[in-house]
């Protein structure tokens, strides 16, 4: 039987969502933790990558087992088990086929930036000390939804087929004393959103103007892209799933 | 001449505000810091002191200095010697007989509770796990604007003239996944916030009942009331301070 598990994680302490040899990963500390808990090995899929340190506030993953378990029981265990920057928030059965990778049709983050000196944030959000032009930010943003090739703001180690992502949503809201950019896409590259965001910190900045969005995406070059801000600072808030997915009694 | 520098801090490795002999506190490090730049010994004074732990979003302090400076660039230049967990955000010049304390018109405070587990805020946030019942918390803070008399909330340890305060604000909001209780008043006694959350809490785990608020306060006995909540979600978010203490060129 397969079950989708809701969680988020503060990925600090973490080299990413995905197993890797001689690092920590989110993946690793709840396979152990499942498989202890069903004292048997218990693999799980997440519904993508995250790169070290970046956040999820939710995040889905799912895992197959045929042990009986009443889910908000097991909700508890696990909270209990699993270190305190890790949080499962719902545990629920699909169907036998659903694939919390596969099935997921859109994806969304979030990227905080520091307008002035925060004490509470210093770990979880990028200070940026000179002034941004956030109208500027907003309407180069909007030129994203125009394209759909994003080669110029992959990771060039990659081994994806097709660079094409469909964007849904891409903008800057001032929160409190806090830039915060929001996008949502069907599917994003690696690196992609921290490459974006780069970019429009530097047209922010006045070192490349919003017409240059065209130029930069029309090359699908990397290096023509701005520079890939920082990892802390970005959070996989939401994973959009079909209902279909859910089993039916 | 005399200024009031505006300020916010994370107070999680401080021992509160006030210097204190082995113990490392905000003031101390404020004050160190100033003395440094205007190669000076020079001393600060707090609107109030705050916990062990305790936080502050905004918090107001006075010096005196004759050293001609730029506010700007004082700021900038304390903001960069500063450590990360304590930002000014303001210097401004204020009439030679203003006080951070005795000015002071009123305060304002945060107490911040997660309802699950919360991976970000783990460090700022006190987490409850039982359900709480919101409205009867939210009728219980009402009845505090109805007295003047707070003795019950306070530490018997304290050389106050009269346990009165005016409560202008006492509620319960829900924002996100956490429960924030926002209260305001011309002065506050020691340890008054957290025993207030934690009588109120009492009440939202229906240990007590709203009406015991009433006995609780007449009674005028800090063992009557309920227990003290952690001060690392604790935080100071507002000094309200008169036009007239702002000094006219």
């Amino acid at each position: 039987m397969r079950y989708f598990i809701e969680l988020s994680y503060n990925g600090t302490a973490y080299h990413g969502w995905q197993n890797q040899p001689n690092a920590i990963s989110v993946q690793e500390v709840l396979e152990k933790s499942l498989s202890v808990l069903f004292k048997e090995k218990t693999a799980i899929v997440g519904a993508g990558r995250t790169d070290a340190g970046v956040h999820a506030s939710q995040m889905f993953a799912h895992f197959d087992s045929d042990a009986s378990f009443e889910a908000e029981a097991l909700k508890y265990k696990l909270n209990t088990f699993l270190p305190k920057d890790i949080a499962v928030h719902d545990i629920f059965r699909v169907k036998e086929d659903a694939h919390a990778r596969f099935d997921a049709q859109s994806r969304e983050y979030l990227y905080r930036i520091s307008v002035r000196k925060d004490v509470f944030n210093y770990d979880k959000s990028y200070y940026v000390k000179p002034t941004l032009d956030v109208e500027k930010m907003n309407k180069a943003a909007q030129i994203l939804l125009q394209y759909k090739d994003f080669q110029c703001f992959s990771k060039s180690k990659t081994d994806v087929k097709t660079y094409n992502c469909t964007i849904q949503h891409a903008a800057w809201n001032l929160q409190n004393e806090e830039l915060q950019f929001t996008i949502s896409a069907n599917r994003f590259l690696r690196n992609m959103v921290r490459a974006i965001v780069g970019t429009l910190v530097n047209i922010g900045l006045g070192k490349l103007e919003v017409e240059d969005m065209h130029t930069i995406i029309k090359s699908k070059d990397r290096g023509e892209a701005g520079y890939s801000v920082p990892g802390h600072a970005l959070y996989l808030t939401k994973v959009v799933y079909p209902e279909s997915i859910k089993y039916d009694k």
